[in-house]
Parts: structure tokens; sequence; C-alpha cells
């Protein structure tokens, strides 16, 4: 059972986007047991497309072609399809209905901000109804391009629109429960099985010589370590005849691992920080709220990425401005100008404020050198002190990050929510304790 | 010139890791203006990697594989490069030598950590001083593996390692450099140039529409129109002898989409919309505050993602929970209850405060239902009222916004930063107009 991905489109090849859609659809794949054997990437020309996949069908029995789908002349895969498969088009009258009435919505909502007329139904859309003959039309719920699944001779051809949240959707709730029952009717599969472990406070080198015993030697799964902006994120690979040897396999390295590296192992799979530190907020009834300086917002957005966050996170400020420390969260202005905006008694100060001003259990402050400029050699980019503070005091730690701005803001969330989650860990077990004692 | 860049990796090919190093690797091509056709990934099996390299020889000029030239037996670059062209390898003693040194110094700094036996200098290491006949080795600075660089009759063809910092070095070092002289030797190359016009306000296929009579039949410039959350870029790419003939080409062409598209075009390449807001506001000495509530701080972060934001933002208030909404930002708590926290009037009150407590120019207030859940018939999910508010009083727009919780969340703030643009462009022509007057 072979795949190819295809990813259609000039700019994925000529580099100006990076092919993330070609491996989001090879993880998919392996999770039905379909091994991606080649990739392979064309422009928007006729020609080579049309090369590209009949090299595809040929060496490969199951196709999943991604981009070039859309409504301008540029977008070519249907059409191409069609022609390499030797099919006419047709046009699905549904598809088309439900084309026609997204513009005419559209255009009501513009009414009043512009006149009617700039709005009409663009004919060109309605070429994204056609399909080639016996393939079956898969509707697309966050965008106006259906997916194609076709049975070409002994092979199973996919295509698929290119932006991701909509290629996501449609392998999803499409195509995976599709191709499975295919390849199950013709007696195929296996299981390929993955399994993340995400791990924190521990570097690459460091997670590597903890696990040496593990790692040495693995086949079957595979271990592979991958650094991610201040995380370890540790792939466990089993392949097995069936699920549930393969879930075996997995669940035995999970737990030796786990073993080894106890709580640096935050949580699983596609589970971020900021939503096992919202499990633990919600779980006991605690809130939280942020002042946040050089990262201006992020941290309150990373909390509030996690569905039903509204439970736990009461808000907070981006005090920015130096007035701003003072006018909402209540810091001396001389405590300002004694230490700087960036010192430790002022990260202090930001989380004590922001816990009083949103009346939350549990506070984070935060402030830094974002840089390009602005730093000193006492103060120099990437200095950030993070406090957490809740009702048994606050607690700051000192970090020098690495990166440029954007990665710096990104790493001192992480810290600061690893800072919250060992807070909430340590609340815990200084509750059992008292309990047991 | 056509160029294949060739992955090799089989975390490539599954989807572990994404290939970052294809995009880069033709963007960099692209400078000196070698054009890549193809694109493929294999992985680490020696017939399929055969077969790779066997058809990019054939139909490319120059093949740029990057990857599995590491010390592991599942490397075969190398080994298989010599094999398809029928050249045997010889060991380059000077490599050989400098990766005995670095073993040997690498071994004395592990002294005292650990036993000395356990260090002992890899003899497969060696590997990595073996070059194909008649290539030549392209020392790397930062890693062990050295890349390739071999004229195989017509074509040329260059092996790089895996690892991002080593490729990007090797490339501008020696392999751009090598390539351009080459090229030119034979009287090739000439330069590709790319430039983005990034347009705000516009859909994919009113734009497609709008711009038919450039689109259609353009071939040197090429115009390639990509859809990005809530923004569309136009890629313009001319190919000419030099570059300034080039440039005059796409200057041309940028010019003629500017003047039918008019200030929907928001910037160029990779200046973003919080970027020229940001210069607007520094430019005039104005500053701007926030209040968010379903974005959760985004706006914030994307508005101090741009380096020197402190000169003009002020910072704001994370007005999540509705006891947060009166008591930093004055709205009253009557007016939340009989409207809704997601509604227009609390959408004004939220830039009105925001502006009053930070002492701001300008500010916007955001609320809406960010999802999954909290959906209501009256007030789906994607629902946001987003205001900005200055001196000369506050505007507030509905949106119906698509996509999961972060999409909606991303295109909620680049419509308010779309408005904010607007707005400091009704302010200049209204004082351009009073000075006119």
């Amino acid at each position: 059972m072979k795949a190819e991905v295809v990813g259609v489109g000039t700019e994925l090849l000529m580099g100006q986007i990076v092919n993330t859609n070609g491996a989001e659809i090879a993880r998919m794949l392996a999770e039905i047991g379909v091994g991606v054997y080649y990739q392979s990437v064309v422009g928007d020309n006729r020609d080579r497309l049309a090369e590209a996949l009949e090299t595809a069908l040929e060496r490969a029995d199951v196709v999943v072609a991604c981009g070039g789908l859309g409504p301008t002349d540029d977008d070519l895969t249907r059409e191409t399809l069609a022609e390499v498969t030797g099919r006419s088009l047709r046009r699905n009258e549904e598809w088309a209905r439900h084309l026609e009435e997204i513009f005419e919505r559209r255009r009501k909502q513009r009414r009043g901000l512009s006149s009617e007329e700039d709005y009409p139904f663009p004919r060109n859309n309605l070429r994204q109804a056609m399909v080639p003959e016996g393939a079956v039309l898969l509707p697309n719920s966050r965008g106006t391009a259906p997916g194609i699944y076709l049975e070409h001779e002994a092979t199973i051809v996919v295509l698929l629109p290119g932006p991701p949240g909509e290629m996501r959707t449609l392998m999803r709730e499409e195509v995976l429960p599709r191709l499975a029952q295919d390849l199950s009717a013709r007696g195929e599969g296996g299981v390929l099985l993955s399994r993340v472990l995400r791990v924190i406070g521990l570097g690459e080198s460091r997670v590597a010589e903890l696990l040496e015993p593990i790692l040495s030697g693995q086949t079957n799964p595979t271990i592979a370590p991958l650094a991610h902006l201040g995380e370890m994120h540790l792939r466990i690979t089993a392949h097995a005849p069936d699920e549930e040897t393969a879930r075996r396999y997995t669940a035995d390295t999970a737990a030796e691992i786990r073993s080894i590296l106890g709580d640096a192992v935050y949580g699983e799979d596609d589970t971020t920080l900021e939503a096992v530190v919202g499990e633990v907020l919600a779980e006991r009834g605690l809130t939280v709220a942020v002042a946040e300086s050089c990262t201006g917002g992020l941290l309150g957005h990373r909390i509030t990425n996690v569905p039903g966050s509204s439970r736990y996170f009461r808000g907070g400020i981006m005090a920015y401005s130096n007035e701003l420390k003072s006018a909402l969260l209540g810091i001396e202005s001389e405590l300002i100008v004694r230490e700087g905006a960036v010192s430790e008694p002022v990260s202090r100060a930001m989380a004590r404020g922001a816990r009083e001003s949103c009346g939350s259990d549990l506070s984070v402050g935060i402030t830094g050198v974002a840089g390009p400029s602005g730093g000193t050699p006492e103060k120099p980019v990437g200095l950030t002190y993070v406090t957490v503070a809740d009702d048994q005091g606050d607690e700051c730690r000192t970090f020098q990050l690495p990166g440029d701005r954007e990665e710096m803001k990104l790493r001192t969330t992480t810290v600061a929510l690893e800072m919250l989650r060992r807070r909430l860990l340590s609340r815990a077990s200084a509750g059992r304790a008292a309990t047991t004692s």
C-alpha cells in the first residue's frame, strides 16, 4: 500500500510558502496504516502537473493532491486530473446552487456598506462545482472548493483544496473514513500509530542522555525527539497488524519514558501547555489574570486559545507603557524609576497588581527586553523577569532567552505557563501533604 | 534552466518534520535566476532514492539534494549518487583528518564527565569524508557532513546536509557563488525577481475579476494570487537577463495593479498590516490602546510584534470577564446585562473606555463569540463587533467571520487593524482637505 502526496502550487514550488500540508497529510495517512512513499510538488503548469499526476498514478496506490482547486485561471488540478484519467467534467448541480447561495449571502451582508453592483456572483466560481465523471464530491464546510474522491483503475485519487484548515477538515471528515473503509474492503492496511509526549524544562541533550537506554536499539516503536521552542516533543511510532497491538506498543514505551522523565512530561499529542494549565485551573475552580509588558498580550492570547478558558481566565493588563503600569496596576512610579521597568521588583509588583485589580486567585507578571533594540550591557535583549503570584506569595524567576523578538515573546510565555503549572502542582502536593499529615 | 530540489529523509516523507529546507533552497536559487520546476521528497531507501535522483538528473539542469549525509547506516545519499552516476567514492584525506580532530576535541571535553572509552572515534563517521570521483567537497563549518558539488554530463548536482543551519551556510557560502559562476560561464542564468503586493478588504474572486485584464495572458512577469486569512497576497515574478530589467518589469506591473486596487493594497513583501499601522502612528506621533474580549490579547500581541511599537502602543485591557469590563473599562454592568457582552454598545463602550483609561489618541474595542461553544441563533459563533475610537468619535462594524477559534481570533484582529488603518487614512484626508480649503 503505497501513497504519494502531490503538492500543487507555484508558491510551494518556489518556496514562497512552506509545504506544511504535505507533512500533515502524510501524518494523517499513517494513522490508518497508509505509508507515504513519495512526495512531490509541482507548480501551476498544466503539462508538469499532468506529468506529476501520471507518475503518481503509475507508482502509487493512493494519490492525494492538494492545491489548485481555487476559482482562478491558474487553478488547474481538477481539469488536469480529468484529462489524465480520460474523464469528462460534469457539473454537480447541488454544489453549484450552494455556491450561488454563499455569494447571495455575502452580497446581503455587504449591503449598506457598499453598492450591490460591486459584488456580482463571480461566474468563475462555478468551475468549483465541476467533478470528473465517476468521482465523488466531498463537501467542504469551510470554503467554496469541494474535495474530489476518485477510484481510477486500481488507484484511489483524492483532490483537496490548499488552505490548511479546509484540507484538514476534509481529510478528517471525509477522506480518512472513506479510505479506511475502501482499504479494509481490499484486505489491506495494518496500523501505524503515533503518540507524542510533550516535555518541558529539559534541554534536548539532557533528554537524549536520560533516555539513552531506551533510545538505543529501538526499532518498533521508534522514538523521534524534536526540539520545539523551549519544549521537546518525543514522537513514539509503532507499526502493528492491528490497532490494539500498536496501541500497546506505544503505551509501553510511553510508560517507560514517563517513569524516567517524571512530570517534565506535561502532556500528550496535541495537548498544549496552556490547555494543561487551564484544565487544572478549571478542575480546582481557580482563576488567573495576567500583567504583560514585553509579551504585549501573547500570554492572554495563548490562554484564550483554549475553548472554555472564560471559566478561569479573568483577563489582564497589557502594561506596555510605564504610565499604565502605574495607572492600572498600582505600581509606584518611583519604583519603576529606581529599579527600571525591566526588573524583579517591577515584575513582582505587576503580578500582585494584576491579582488585585482583576480579582483572581493566581496571576502572572512579565517584564523583559524583547529587542531588537533597547538592550544594555546590564539588561541585554532576551532578559526577562516572570513572576507567579497567589495567596501563598509571589515567586519571580529571571531568564535570558534566545531568539528574535517573536521567538523571545513565545519562549517567555512558555516559561510563564510552565511556572504556573509548577505552582499548581506544588499547591496540590501541599494540599495533599496537609491532608495526610 | 530548470532546477529540482530533492528532500531526503523518512521523517520528511512521513511528515514528522516539515520540509522547510525545500522552500528555502528554492528561494535561494531564485535569487541567482534559477527557477525550481520540481520538488520531490524520498525516504531513506536506496532504491527509491536512486530512482528519484535518476529522474531529477534526466529532467533538470541543476539538482539539489538535501539530507542523508549523516554518519548512520540510513544515510545513503552520497553512496546512491555515486552509484547512479557510475562513479567510485574516494576518501578526501583532508576532511578525514578534520573529522578525527573534531572527535579528539569532543573526547577531551567529555573527560571527567564519563570514561574515555565511552567516546571512541566512530569509524562510521569517516564515510562523511567520501566523495564521488570528479566532485568537489564543500567544507561544512557547522557540522561533520560536507557538501558535494558535481558536474555530471550537462547537469550540476549538489548534495547538502539536512540540518537547516548547515544547509543554509553551505548554500550561501559555497553553492550559490559556484552555481552563479558556472551558469554565467555557460551563458545562462539571469535574474528571477519577486515582489508581493498585500491586499486587504477584497475577496480572492473579486481581486481576480478586477485584475482580469492584467492577469489574462500575463507570462513575464507572472502574477500569483494567494488568499491568506482575510488578506490576499499577489506575487509578481519577473525573469530578466539582469536585475535592473527584472526590477523594472515588476515595478511596472505593481504600478498597474495599484492603480486598479487603490489603497486596498496596504503594503509590500514582508510588511505586515500591524507594521503599516504602526508606521503611520509613529509618523504622526499618535498613540493607540486596545480593549480585547474574545481575542484575549492577540491584537496587543500583533501590535507589539513590530520592533519599536512602544513609541505608539500604550497598552490595553484583556477584558475577558464582565467584571473586568466594568472595573477596568468603566462599562456599566447594567449595559452589559441589557445588551449582552457581545453587542455593539459594549464594543463601543470598550473602545471608549480603553482610550480613557490608557490615555491614548486612538483605541480599539473587540467583543465577539470565538466559539466553539457559546453561540446562539441570534449571536452565532463568529459574530464580532469591532470599534475604533478617536477624538472624532467611534465607529463600530459588525462581522460574521468564518473558521475555528484561532482562525476567528486572527481574522478579527486583522479587520481591527484594517479599521485602524482606514481611520488613519481618513483622518489624513480630512486633514489635507482642511489644509487646502
